[in-house]
């Protein structure tokens, strides 16, 4: 690994990203909590906040054909979060793979910071157009 | 207007479209009835369910770059479903200009047929790749 | 009409709203584009933001059990909104009946102040125990 | 365990159940495929689907105020549906504990039988007003 690719792991590995966002009446389901699927947006959010720190705007990326499909989820529900709450996400690298990159995710209720979820997640690295997977560390030091 | 275009125009006029969907917990918001933003989901699967009559499949014109964009919609709304309904969609046209068709759709619960639901909506056919609008006529004439 | 339900109702048509959210990935669809339900969701929160300033928190009405349910709505789509586009939102109200109060919201994207729609929207208060429809001027006069 | 509780296990262990669905435009995103917070919302259709063929409606449920809260999710992620595709659920249970209940969902295009995705869920059984967790056995032992 070169004294760059060692850099741009480095640096991902250091970084560490704190969203919020505010919880919408049609995230909730009749059980007037957060339909569970919507976590999934959430820490989606985390990781395009993640990234805007690193790569300056996942959209740029996208519209150059980059895109970035998870591969595997870990979800942990331990608190609901309701109409009215904002939700608090932390994200962070637990590790760099060639061809993937593992994410942490931690959503807490910003008011009381009652942990709502735990995630991790896996996300590859993608060419829209020819389909081929990108070297995670090579993609990530055209930008660092 | 040729003759194949008046019988395009009839065509259309004539055909009533009616189909189901059941309403899924995340369509339900923390008033345990369906959000409002749902019934547009469900009026879009009454279009699709129509177009699918006349042209064997909105997916297929979706793969070949037309795509039919929404122009402007009014919904009226009755009553509210709630999870464990089925949502019955009747479809018509009520007219068809150069560049725009407009549907009328009615919802209904369809255990009592109470009505959920009354929407008109203005749609557009474009080629996605130049955005360039299509004549509405002649895009349905190379179907019917 | 009393002298506080006539301060009420013009406090209520003065009031200018304006809130801004960020397009997630999951509100585009196939076309790239914001889907044309999801616009619903973003007026949604402008509704929200200016209860917000009225009425400190549409959740705290919500927790006592009054909803806002919609009656009516008309969009009118003029441009599409992408992946990274900021939504400005600008809410005002229209008219105020004695059980509706009749709300006009405007869709910019933030960038370029291009029109992505213009919608006017019907909402009622209501009990959401009882199922009781509010008397509006009523219902705000307990805020304002 | 008594011999109901364990005929109950029994029937729970060996159950099957197999269900489709269309993708809808709106469950798709700018990738062209389903955005990967839906595929919850699928395997959640074959956990109703399962349920349904043994308490006859979780919406019966629901209304005496029994809810099935999410407490972790899995999922491996293998190919990905697209607009026009059915997806077919198969749900089967994995395990049976005290407070909790392990189902497996596979997930297949229905036109190839691809895999789209493997999901493990664990979910709970909960008396939504008292917020108590109940005995999953002797909940499903009053169905069975």
């Amino acid at each position: 690994m070169s004294e760059l690719e060692k850099k741009v792991k480095q640096k991902l590995l250091d970084t560490r990203d704190s969203t919020t966002l505010k919880v919408r009446v049609d995230d909730t389901d009749l059980m007037q909590v957060v339909h569970f699927k919507n976590y999934l947006m959430y820490f989606d959010q985390g990781f395009v906040s993640f990234m805007d720190g690193i790569i300056q705007g996942v959209s740029n990326c996208v519209e150059k054909g980059i895109v970035f499909p998870v591969k595997r989820i870990e979800i942990i529900y331990e608190n609901s979060a309701k109409f009215g709450d904002n939700v608090l996400i932390e994200t962070r690298v637990k590790e760099i793979g060639k061809k993937s990159i593992t994410f942490l995710h931690d959503l807490y209720r910003e008011s009381d910071r009652a942990l709502l979820a735990k995630v991790e997640s896996v996300r590859l690295a993608m060419d829209w157009n020819t389909k081929q997977l990108l070297n995670v560390i090579e993609f990530f030091a055209n930008y660092v």
